[in-house]
C-alpha cells in the first residue's frame, strides 16, 4: 500500500551508540548491527516503509563519518535512498530542520515522518496504519508525535502527558481508524525521577516519547522559527546550498555555530497547542540495553539468546554473544557476554545499562576500542588491523571488485604488499603493474602509490607497514574516487597514471 | 643449606593441566604459568630447593613436547638441571621408576625427593626441614610421604590413613626435629566420595596425600618389582640406555607398551609395611581450580585478582585476568574471567571445577585452543599467528640472536618474508643473503629455504603463507640444529649452504 504523495520519512541515523558496546562503537553504531537478524536496525527502519514510502521519497539524515557504512547497507535494499550528511552530530533538532528545509525546496506539501533507525518496531502494518491515520491531522497543521503506553516507571525516556488517556484494551479491528485515538497532548516533559515515572504510569494520561513525529515540513519550519530562532537562522543561510555542489562547505560552516539540541527540549517541550499524540500499539522498544534483547529475541530452551563461536556449558537465562574467537562459558545465570575481536564485555544484565559508562570512559582515554572495530570499513572495501606493534602495523586488506584506494604517500613508513588472493593492479612512482597470488610489492617511504582491484573477484593482499610512525593520518592523498580531501605533495608530483 | 650428598630432587613436570584452561593448553600446563608472581609454579618448584638440592642434583621429568619450554624456564635460574624426556605421558610411576634408575646408575645410595611441579608451597624454610627429617628414614629404607592434615572434606584428593594423627597445634620450635612428626601408615586410599570425606576429615587420622615422597631409589625400584612387574620389566630393558645416544628410541620402544599407571595406585596403596608419614605443614595447595588463586593471591581491597587490560566498574571478589586484549567488566561479584588472545572463559567461581570439561570437550573435538596458544614456542624463538584464512596463513616470527630455523620445504605453500626489525640471514635455493628492516623475500612452493638471525637484537618479521594447505605438517627438514627429525627430499637435494 503506498501511502499519500506528499508523505516523505526522514529517518535519523547520525546517532552514536554507546550501549551496545563493544558490537557498536563510536563510528558502528547501534543502528548498524544486525543484531537480531539478517538485516541492521537501520534496514529494519527501511524495510518497514518499504512499498508505503518510495526510497526516492526517504531522506537518511546522518553524520558524514558514518555515511559511507549506512549508504552500503540502504544500497542492499534500494539505490534510490536520499541522503543528508550532516558535518557534526548537533542532535535531532538541526537534522529535523535541515531534512524539512530539504524537503520543502522539493515539495512545499511535503508531509515527514521523522523516525529513529534504531528503535525495534514487532507489528509493521499496524505502524503504516498509525502513518497513514497521522496524515490528515499533519495535513491540518498538526505536529503529531507517536506515544507508547508505559509499561514500567521508566526514567530512561521522555513523557507526553495526553489531556486525557484513551481506553484501555483492544482497539484493532482492521477497519477501526486509528485516528480515534488521536490525542490532545498537554505537554511534553523530561525525563523524570523514579518517584515521578511512578506517578505517571500511576495517573495513566502520560505515554513514552517514541521520538517518532508526523509534520509538514512548513509547520515545523515554522515552530523552529519560533522557538529556535539562531538555528532556523543558520538554517535558512544553507537551504539555498541543498542539493547543489556547495553543500557541503555550507553545512560545515553553518553547523560549526548550532547548538547541540533536541526537537524535543528546543520544540516539543516549549509548545502547548495543536500537538496531538497516536497511541503507537506497534510493539515498540528502544533497545536502551544489552538486557533489551530479551524482549525482543527468541531464547533458546535454557533462556539464552546465544551466538557465534561459542562453548557452553549449562548457562541460563543468559546474552552470550561470541565472535569468531572462542568464548567458553560454564553455569551463567543472567549475564551478558559479547566477544569481539579487540574487546569482550562481561555484565550481569542488572548492570547492563552501565555500559556506557564503559564506551564513555574508554574514550576520555582515547581507546581505539571505543570508536572502530578492529575491522574498518572504507568506499573501497576494508581493512582488518591483525597487529600493531612497536614500529609496525600488520593487515589485511579487501579491495571490492573494480574499486582503487586514492593515489597517497605516507611519509614515515614503507608498505610491503602480499597478494593472497585476487588480482591487483599496483602504481609506484608512477609505473603500473599488476600482482598475482604469491606476489608481492614494495612501497618505500614516500613514494606515491596506488593500489586497485581490476578483477572481478574481491582482492586480498597483506600489507606489512614499517616505520617509525603507523597511524591512519599519515597519508597525503593526491587523487581520490571518492570525493576525500586530496593535497598535492611540496615536492614535484609524480606523474597520476591511474 | 645444602642438605645430604646423596639427596636428588625428582621435579615430575610431565602433567598436561586442563583445569587453568585457557591460560594454560595441552602443551603449556599449569607447571609453566605464572600467575602467581615473575615465576612459573616449575620455577618456583625449583627455587625452593635452590641452594638445598644443587642442580645437577635435580632431575625433571617431562614430556618430549613440553621439554623445550621447560629447559627454557629451567636454564634461567640455572644450567645445570638435568631433565629425562618421556616420550609419552603414563602417569607417575613409569616417571618415578624412570627417575630412579636413572638416579640408581649414578649413586647406589642416592635417595630421591620427588615432588609434583604444580603445587604451591608457602613455607619454604619448613619444606626443607621436612626434607631434612624426611633423610634419615628413607635412608633406613622407609618410603616417606608428605602429608596435609585436610580442612575440608576434599573429594579430590588421595588419602592417607595414619596409625595415629599427630597431636593438632603448633609444634615449630625451631630446634624441634620434624621427624618427632612421622606417622606409621595404615594405608594409601583412593579419592573417597563426599561422605566417606566427611567421616575421613572427623575422624582426625587422614592425611591429603600430597604426592610428595621421600625415599631411597634402590627401595623404590624393588616396590615396582614387586607390584609393578611388568613396568619394572620395562624399566630394566632402557636402563642401559640411560644418559646415551640411544636414549630417546629406547624410551620410545618401551613407552609404548607401558601401563599409565600412578605412584599411588601402583604402588602406594597396596602397601601396607615400611611407609611413614610426615605431616606437612608448610601451607600447601594444589592449585586444582581457578578459585584456588583466592586462597595464595593477594587480593585488592574489592577482593579482586585483577591483572593486564582491564576496564573494571564495581566487581567484586572475582578473578579478572585479562591479557591484551580490553576486558571490560561490570559489577561481577565471584566471577572468574579468563581472557587469552584466542579464547576467553567466563565462569563462577563455584562452577571452576567444571572449566576441565571445557578443554577436555574442546579436545574432543580436535580443537587447536586446547592445545596451543596463539603464540608457540620453538627451540629458535617463537611465532605468533596473527591470522588463518582459506588459502592463507600469517605469522610474526622472533628469531633469537643467533639461533636458525631448520633448512626445510614445503609442498603445499609459498612464504613471504618481510623484516620487522633486526638483520635476517636468508638462505633460499641454495642462495644465502641478508635481510635488513623493510625488506622482504620470497620462498616459492617446494623451494629449500632457512631463516636465521646473525645478528645481537631478536629478528622479527612477518610471514605470509599462501596455498591450498597452510598446516604446521607441511614442512620439509632437511638439516636442524635443534636434533628434529629431518628427511632427504625425494628429489636431487639442494646444496646445503648453511
Amino acid at each position: 500500500m503506498q501511502l499519500d504523495d506528499h508523505l516523505y520519512a526522514v529517518i535519523l541515523a547520525g546517532g552514536s551508540g554507546t550501549r551496545f558496546w563493544p558490537l557498536s562503537r563510536e563510528l558502528y553504531p547501534k543502528q548498524m548491527l544486525s543484531f537480531l537478524g539478517p538485516h541492521s536496525l537501520f534496514q529494519e527502519t527501511l524495510l518497514r516503509l518499504h512499498g508505503a514510502i518510495p526510497a526516492t521519497r526517504t531522506l537518511i539524515v546522518t553524520n558524514v563519518r558514518q555515511a559511507f557504512d549506512l549508504r552500503s547497507q540502504a544500497a542492499s535494499i534500494d539505490s534510490g535512498y536520499r541522503f543528508l550528511e550532516e558535518p557534526e552530530s548537533k542532535n535531532t533538532a538541526p537534522a529535523i530542520g535541515l531534512a524539512a528545509h530539504a524537503l520543502q525546496l522539493q515539495d512545499p506539501e511535503a508531509i515527514m515522518a521523522v523516525m529513529p533507525s534504531d528503535h525495534w518496531v514487532k507489528d509493521r502494518s499496524r505502524f503504516l496504519q498509525l502513518l497513514q491515520g497521522a496524515l490528515e491531522p499533519a495535513r491540518r497543521g498538526l505536529l503529531v508525535t507517536f506515544g507508547i503506553r508505559p509499561t514500567r516507571p521508566e526514567t530512561g525516556f521522555g513523557y507526553v502527558q495526553v489531556e486525557q488517556a484513551a481506553p484501555r484494551g483492544p482497539d484493532r479491528s482492521p477497519a477501526g481508524s486509528p485516528s480515534d485515538r488521536l490525542l490532545p497532548v498537554r505537554r511534553f516533559v523530561e525525563k523524570p525521577d523514579g518517584e515521578t515515572a511512578r506517578r505517571f504510569l500511576e495517573e495513566g494520561a502520560y505515554y513514552w516519547n517514541s521520538g517518532i513525529f508526523v509534520w509538514k515540513a512548513e509547520v515545523i519550519l515554522q515552530e523552529i522559527e519560533r522557538y529556535l530562532p539562531q538555528l532556523s537562522r543558520l538554517l535558512a543561510e544553507v537551504r539555498a546550498s541543498l542539493g547543489t555542489a556547495a553543500e557541503a562547505a555550507q553545512l560545515t560552516r553553518a553547523y560549526r555555530h548550532m547548538e547541540a539540541i533536541s526537537i524535543d527540549y528546543g520544540v516539543m517541550e516549549r509548545k502547548a497547542d495543536s500537538v496531538v499524540l497516536l497511541e503507537a500499539d506497534v510493539g515498540w522498544h528502544d533497545l536502551g540495553s544489552w538486557s533489551a534483547l530479551d524482549e525482543v529475541c527468541e531464547r533458546d530452551p535454557a533462556g539464552n539468546i546465544a551466538s557465534g563461536n561459542l562453548y557452553d556449558l549449562g548457562s541460563r537465562n543468559s546474552i552470550l554473544l561470541a565472535g569468531t574467537r572462542l568464548l567458553a562459558t560454564v553455569g551463567l545465570e543472567g549475564m551478558v557476554v559479547v566477544d569481539t575481536e579487540d574487546a569482550t564485555l562481561v555484565c550481569p544484565k542488572e548492570h547492563s545499562q552501565r555500559v556506557r559508562e564503559i564506551a564513555e570512559g574508554l574514550k576520555r582515554q582515547g581507546r581505539e576500542e571505543q570508536a572502530i572495530h578492529r575491522t574498518v570499513h572504507r568506499p573501497w572495501g576494508q581493512y582488518t588491523v591483525l597487529e600493531k606493534g612497536e614500529g609496525y602495523k600488520i593487515k589485511r586488506i579487501v579491495v571490492n571488485p573494480g574499486a582503487r584506494l586514492s593515489l597517497q604517500l605516507h611519509r614515515r613508513r614503507s608498505e610491503h604488499w602480499v597478494v593472497l588472493s585476487g588480482v591487483a593492479r599496483v602504481t609506484i612512482a608512477g609505473r603500473s603493474f599488476e600482482l598475482q597470488p604469491h606476489q608481492s610489492s614494495f612501497v618505500p617511504i614516500g613514494t606515491p602509490h596506488r593500489l586497485e582491484n581490476p578483477g572481478t573477484i574481491p582482492l586480498q593482499i597483506i600489507e606489512a607497514q614499517i616505520g617509525d610512525y603507523v597511524e591512519e593520518d599519515d597519508i597525503e592523498r593526491m587523487d581520490d574516487q571518492y570525493g576525500r580531501e586530496v593535497v598535492r605533495p611540496p615536492e614535484t608530483p609524480p606523474p597520476l597514471s591511474a
